[in-house]
């Protein structure tokens, strides 16, 4: 392996295979990130056997000339600090003896040991199963819509994940930790069947390594998803077992309503959960069709109120307490000026809707409160 | 108590007083402000028993208004996420019972169960011992070219601050580990004499709250140092104990000669101490009068050479190793464009200056090797 490669290229490659490579992997090779010159490209990879992402440059004048073919594997937090760190705009890279490489620029050489590479497993990346494209922006949009309401403890591991559901030219994406629920649906150009959960660290890979507004190509087969953007492919493990039916959680009809404007009703949350020490605090809505109100209290650190006027209320008098970051995730999650809350009583869970976006809908349970 | 506040006023005198509190103080009433309203000023005093910082808003239109006196604590993170987040341009805070205290803008009412102000410790703030005036850029240049140099480690207590001498119309700060000094001397208008250790804590803080160019008054009596600038008092406990001379540890003569431009040495420095996982890396400066070159090995990770080329070295060839980041440590708080380095062979300690500026002085002792 041989080749000279224009700096700033190959580092903004490292930083996007980077994302997959776990630093405590208990496989040691999977530290490091693969290297695999052919005749006409480099192509990178790096996995954590969860997900991986596999980037190629093709040989271009005054960005890749290559010398020599061949393959190794390099320390990726060291490869990443030493080409970031570098000052040239073209460095080389060569296998001296074996694993042993040879990385140069201006006045600066490295030489590092790396791993053979036959000591990293064999990962096959291939467009097979289901095919659908997707527009980059609308993916992002629907792993942010949904992706915080994920379960955080692994009781049940399915709940980890985001759930999607290809049918009747519909795809839908839930989650929940069964305090919350969130639900974004899309509709898809093909007639495509699948029901399968991508786990949460690879959602939140990809929303950062996706760029601008590019088409996307995704296969789903039974075990993994493959998507594919220009040079880059990012393959990952589904969650085993089935993703119960949670749609007959969601409420179809409601009592009461409430329209509000986000930004002060954010605001008012934000303040009144001051109170509680971790952010985690339980607030109470009291609403009537003259008065909405926010209240909080906490024996040891004392009350907030905050008056909301910029809402209208539909219903009979109603008092409903909830944790504070539930709500407040779900209405950022709209990303709207204004959003309506529909409540079927003080114990019932309520759902959190755009008027004008009807493609997601986000659902909280009440707490019980004594007060 | 009770007074109308211009909120970001508030704000801003809370997040310095703040600087003091320390969350986890042993005193429950120590990790809440002061508040005492007297007829013409509301005065905050945040302490952690070891630093004090006092600062004072004058009743003025349209900033401060008064309507009643009145002492209360608060708890400081609590109080300064309700001034920041609340979204009026003015709010009042009035004690409605005892330590209960009602914080209303717009919209939204905190009542705050605080502390009552005879709970708090009494802290005087008295302008006694010798004085005298500095600038506070040049303080905070003292501090900053110093304060990297003291011991984390609490073996020898006295080490972990910065000495301050005061003879002769001289002020030279010193700190050391140990394994490197740091040495900044000044000119005094003023021949006063004192020789106090002043903690780390302490000055970090000073330099993160004294503002722009102005003239702070510093009293310095036996236990404790009072600086006064404007509208804001700091005082800080010293700390206990003699500190040792040394003075005589920083060679008068030398032998070799390293000019070089402080850029280039510390990008080559930096990427040197890439082959260590913990930036405490050992690097070697191998140097003749025709080549200079940076070099580390590490067993594990592999080896670098970087050349250094706009340098001038006068002397035998000499190679010499030493902590990475002692060095750079050092080069840095000097904040100019070329250092000179002396040596005196390769285990003796070795100076860094700025020919240019004779006020500071950095000393680093070089490490034994065997390769």
């Amino acid at each position: 392996m041989n080749f000279k490669i224009y700096r700033s290229e190959l580092l903004l490659a490292l930083t996007k295979v980077n994302k997959a490579v776990s630093s405590n992997s208990p496989l040691p090779v999977l530290s490091g990130i693969k290297f695999d010159v052919t005749n006409d490209s480099l192509i990178l990879t790096g996995s954590d056997s969860n997900i991986t992402i596999q980037t190629t440059i093709k040989a271009k004048e005054d960005i890749l000339e290559i010398y020599e073919k061949g393959s190794v594997v390099l320390g990726s937090r060291l490869i990443s600090e030493i080409v970031r760190k570098m000052e040239s705009d073209f460095i080389t890279l060569e296998i001296i003896d074996g694993a042993l490489t040879k990385i140069k620029g201006n006045d600066s050489t490295f030489n590092l040991n790396g791993y053979k590479p036959m000591e990293y497993p064999k990962i096959e990346l291939k467009e097979v199963g289901e095919h659908f494209k997707i527009n980059s922006d609308i993916l992002k949009t629907i792993i942010s819509q949904t992706i915080f309401a994920t379960s955080k403890v692994e009781i049940r591991p399915i709940f980890t994940g985001v759930n999607f559901v290809a049918k009747d030219k519909l795809l839908s994406a839930t989650a929940t930790d069964s305090y919350r629920l969130a639900k974004k649906t899309i509709e898809l150009n093909q007639d495509i069947k699948f029901n399968i959960t991508i786990p949460y660290k690879s959602l939140s890979d990809i929303t950062s390594i996706i760029e601008k507004v590019e088409d996307i190509d995704v296969y789903v087969s039974d075990r993994k998803v493959l998507f594919i953007s220009n040079q880059l492919k990012i393959q990952t493990r589904l969650i085993d077992g089935t993703y119960p039916d949670v749609n007959r959680l969601i409420p179809e009809t409601y009592l009461y309503e409430l329209n509000i404007e986000t930004k002060d009703l954010l605001s008012a949350i934000d303040r009144a959960s001051l109170l509680a020490s971790d952010g985690n605090s339980i607030i109470k809505l009291t609403m009537s069709e003259q008065t909405v109100l926010i209240t909080s209290n906490s024996q040891e650190m004392g009350s907030v109120k905050e008056i909301l006027t910029a809402c209208e209320f539909k219903g009979e008098p109603l008092g409903i307490s909830f944790n504070s970051r539930y709500v407040s995730e779900a209405i950022k999650s709209i990303g709207s000026s204004s959003v309506s809350i529909y409540f079927n009583g003080d114990m019932n869970p309520f759902i959190i809707k755009d008027k004008k976006d009807k493609s997601i809908i986000q659902l909280v349970l009440p707490v019980k409160t004594y007060n």
